[in-house]
């Protein structure tokens, strides 16, 4: 597929960033490390605090974690708690940004991150939000607000700075900015041949949670505009949606397989994907209560009753005029591995084909999933 | 060990209950089932509803959850969905007490109970209470008082009762009696030797959800004073705390192997076990509030920060003179499993050895689960 040149600046932009970093701490600005989406980057921004995420896609800090952690839960967990734990013992010491916060925003979603969390708090000072498990109810959405006017004080305290509704709201407006470019890019994702990869998307949502919300939406206007003037080319391929957990960076392993067998990723449905930028924030409400409305509602498995995901798959699926579904999920993410029952149900009946994928970090099932992607690539065309 | 004329009474007390509810539901009364602690009894007694637990502890069943539900979760989760799929459907029909609800009321705890429960609700109406998942802000007991009151409400709906606060005092009263007969009877258990064994008590811990509540106080007063009877007999064996996951009825696979390789259990440090009666609802305040403050309480490892099991632990082992602790967990229990790394470091520090025993409701791992048990115990010695 084409090559974009947006991308390829992209490369460098982390280890700019990380100097970035490390040189506005010296100077006493504060910097924050997350690991989900229900935490809001608004509040972190308005306190004039940076925010890196911290979930960990690589393998080889895995065996770190199993140390304290039991091996059967999922890598992402494994993988994040072994780069902190690195990160901050005398070990391989590595330049990376799982070092250089001064401050965990953890929230209690799965049960293996929770469970994580508590030991997190040995190594960094960790705050915990408190999420209710309903997205629904008006009692869960008060119990999100005071969970979220007790961050904001735990963010004014870390920073010295007040997080007026002022900031809140100048913040808002920004962070849409970056969703509605992400949905811009996506929009030209609907064209037939899509004029950009999958595995292209993926490294750039994954950055997302790196850059400075400024740099991020930099990198999206160029980008988009050289998506633009992609002529379209070759045979139809056939479109893919990869539903399902996360790719943190440093895991493309399998949309990759996807794309080598001849399909390409059209949409995400995942928090490194749609989840992350599809509802915006409505600008004129009281700023905490808008971020509370929009947050709690993100379709994430670790929301009971979640139709709203399943809502949600069939619209991408018909947007994006997808002709079949990867479920993908970590091994021992109990939350998407059971509500894949559900997604799969709503598909058969929309009459459209999935293939299951459950998969973690190492590269030992490469070839096997290679083969029933193949087979499914076969079935599409 | 001694053999209790009480406890022979018992097995037949299932069969009665069966008929008993089946009667009762004939003339109007409900039944609800319930999957968790904490689902507080009195709301639903105060309704004049009667209350099942519906936690499986077979391994029968677990063939027919896999058709829904993937491999690797808990056993506990697929037993009890496959007992209440089958019983509902044209299946192998047995005799139980998973078809006799009139709805079941959820919770969200973990995460595979709390996706579980979106499928059962084809089969049975299922009514979810939902959780903050801290025990510690006031905050969270807000958010729990209100979800106990609309829990109240849908009690109401279902039976056509109204529960007034003197319905809840009277039933706060009764199962406060129920938790004192439930100490007395551990009381026993530091004697040395302890005068019942423990799977004699675990299996009157695992019918503390079947009986009614004054069937229930008949059984334990006479066991209470059988057992206050009980000459000390033989040499000390090591005197062992069961720590961890529950053991629900048909499941008492690792405490036979305790027992039978020399061990005594004289404390379950679970939901069946202490975690059931241990604290007392407060019977001189509001009683919602009364019951939300109990219960938000229960120390189970699907809250963060549940220090309070830490400090739990650490006082059965002194109070009844625990040699050692066996720290067992099912399965992809991500919650208990992850907790183990903070009890065993309590324990360590304490100078109380742990064994670690993970396992299923299969048979295959029995004679491994043995050779380890063994080993443990000689080192009590
Ligand atoms: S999948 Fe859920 S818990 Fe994980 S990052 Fe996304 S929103 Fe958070
Ligand atoms: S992939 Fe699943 S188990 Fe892993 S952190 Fe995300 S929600 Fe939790
Ligand atoms: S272990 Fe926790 S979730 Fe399970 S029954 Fe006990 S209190 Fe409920
Ligand atoms: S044993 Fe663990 S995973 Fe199973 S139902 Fe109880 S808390 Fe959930």
């Amino acid at each position: 597929m084409h090559c974009f040149k947006s991308l390829e600046n992209l490369k460098s932009a982390y280890i700019e960033r990380i100097h970035q970093v490390s040189d506005e701490r010296r100077s006493g600005k504060k910097s924050v490390g997350t690991f989900c989406l229900f935490v809001p980057d608004e509040i972190i921004f308005a306190a004039g605090a940076d925010r890196m995420i911290l979930c960990g896609g690589k393998n080889d800090t895995i065996s770190i974690a199993e140390q304290y952690l039991p091996r059967n839960i999922c890598p992402l967990v494994k993988s994040s708690f072994g780069s902190i734990v690195n990160d901050g013992c005398s070990g391989v010491k590595s330049c990376s940004h799982f070092s250089m916060v001064d401050m965990i925003v953890a929230e209690n979603t799965c049960d293996s991150k929770k469970k994580m969390y508590e030991l997190l708090d040995n190594y960094v000072p960790t705050y915990v939000i408190d999420l209710p498990q309903r997205p629904d109810t008006p009692e869960a959405l008060k119990y999100f607000v005071t969970e979220l006017d007790k961050f904001r004080d735990a963010m004014e305290q870390l920073t010295g700075n007040k997080v007026t509704n002022e900031r809140l709201r100048q913040e808002i407006i920004s962070s849409n900015e970056t969703r509605k470019l992400l949905h811009s890019l996506y929009e030209l994702r609907k064209r037939d041949p899509s004029p950009i990869s999958g595995v292209d998307m993926l490294k750039i949502l994954q950055k997302q949670y790196f850059l400075s919300p400024g740099e991020l939406k930099e990198h999206l206007r160029m980008l988009i505009s050289e998506v633009e003037s992609v002529e379209p080319e070759g045979a139809h391929r056939p479109r893919i949606m990869i539903s399902g957990c996360p790719m943190p960076g440093g895991n493309t392993k399998v949309p990759e397989i996807i794309e080598d067998k001849g399909g390409v990723i059209v949409v995400e449905e995942s928090c490194t994907g749609t989840r992350s930028f599809w509802d915006m924030v409505d600008e004129d409400k009281e700023p905490m209560l808008a971020l509370a409305e929009r947050y709690i509602e993100i379709p994430c498995s670790c929301m009971s009753p979640n139709d709203r995901r399943i809502d949600n798959i069939l619209e991408l699926a018909r947007d994006f005029k997808v002709d079949g579904v990867v479920y993908y999920t970590l091994q021992f993410c109990h939350g998407y591995n059971i509500e894949k029952y559900k997604v799969q149900q709503a598909l058969k009946k929309a009459g459209i084909p999935m293939l299951f994928v459950e998969t973690d970090y190492s590269n030992s099932d490469v070839e096997q999933i290679g083969l029933r992607v193949d087979a499914f690539m076969e079935m599409l065309s």
